[in-house]
């Protein structure tokens, strides 16, 4: 077996670390029955694992000793945002957990014209806490020591403009209109900082969509002959970046 | 509104096409009430599109006269073979959907031995019968016209003798040991008539597995530093082969 690993969101000189996150707790208390003396590993997500002792367990937290730390810094490859439609069923949390697998190291969830998600900012919060634990489950089953950031839902534009900020460079899958292929203008941009994939909902992006990206310098590519979903495309493009020696 | 697409076993000199499938007539008389006159396009999965009219609908099938036929002959890329282990949970219809999105050839489902799912022969039939229903489903939503071929479940050796007498190249991806970066592999078999890529369970191959294969010429890959689950990892392969130029 495996030592169990959990998130907290700890500090690199941290010697003493509470692990207070419900979820996590509810694992280590309820699920696993760990008690004082046990090994266990700790992430908090920005490349530092911790290898302790279980020192204390409270009724909604436990106290871990640190033991050993290994801090990884951010690996030297082109960092991968995906700025992905919402999709119209609950795929998005499919989505996240994929991304998180394969390396992504930004996720935006993007409301495009044809987006049919009501974005309702009450539930934003709820759905953003949904997300994150989506992020942490899936980053400590892949051994994943830096997570994916998971933006809040951003506006076609809004995401572009962000983007063009960042000097991001930009591939915008595409059905329609000329086009390049995905490797052909995935390895023009051979050592480049970070890219960015926009992942079009189903009915994909609107021709003023395109345009506006266009304008910004993006680049229309294709993904082939058949037709994506959303999800497809967007673990798809994830993968063929990490595969292809750019990212993770 | 795209021309509603029907799967049908036709030949591509009938002129009355009958669509009798129970779930294709299903969707045709209950879901979208067409009639006689309305137009329709059938597909059969062997690259035969149909442009035709409704005929006559009956209580449990309809007849479509044929206007128009479009026959595409297979590709002439590297076919593509995912044999994937049959997962514990029920992802492996979302294995084959993927996997049909994004051009695959033939999907195995295999038994590794440390699969956990124990193949119960008269539930098999079913179960294919099923895994029928989600190729028609993807390929039609995916504009594909050359449906992928799912086997019978294979055993590890049973499938590895498959493909070898077929002469088809294989990578198989592990967590472990002496391995090529995936795009290295892929690269060194450019032009190939097939490649297939075994993908293992929850827990990874055996060593034991792994020799057999390596003893038979497959070739032991990486697909990355992090830990893919089995679902992540035959489609992030099968997006990766269709975008590196090989397949579909």
């Amino acid at each position: 077996m495996a030592t169990p690993r959990f998130f907290s969101s700890f500090e690199e000189t941290d010697q003493k670390i509470l692990l207070e996150d419900p979820d996590e707790f509810q694992h280590f208390a309820r699920v696993l029955r760990l008690k004082r003396g046990d090994a266990v590993e700790l992430v908090n997500g920005h490349g530092a694992l911790v290898t302790g002792v279980v020192d204390q367990v409270g009724s909604s937290s436990a106290v871990i000793t640190c033991r050993e730390i290994l801090v990884i810094p951010p690996a030297d490859t082109t960092r991968l945002t995906i700025a992905c439609a919402i999709p119209k069923r609950a795929k998005f949390e499919s989505i996240i957990e994929k991304c998180t697998e394969l390396g992504v190291t930004r996720i935006i969830p993007l409301l495009s014209e044809r987006t049919e998600v009501i974005v309702d900012p009450r539930k934003n919060e709820k759905k953003a806490g949904r997300f994150g634990r989506v992020v942490i489950n899936a980053a400590k089953q892949a051994r994943r020591l830096h997570f994916p950031e998971i933006t809040e839902p951003l506006s076609f534009s809004r995401a572009l403009h962000l983007l063009v900020r960042q000097d991001v460079k930009i591939l915008i899958p595409w059905l329609e209109g000329e086009r390049l292929p995905v490797a052909q203008a995935l390895s023009s941009l051979n050592g480049c900082r970070e890219v960015a994939f926009f992942i079009g909902p189903e009915g994909d992006f609107t021709p003023q969509e395109i345009r506006m990206a266009v304008d910004a310098g993006a680049i229309p590519v294709s993904l082939g002959d058949t037709v994506l979903k959303v999800d497809t495309a967007a673990i798809a493009v994830s993968a063929f970046a990490r595969f292809s020696g750019g990212t993770a």
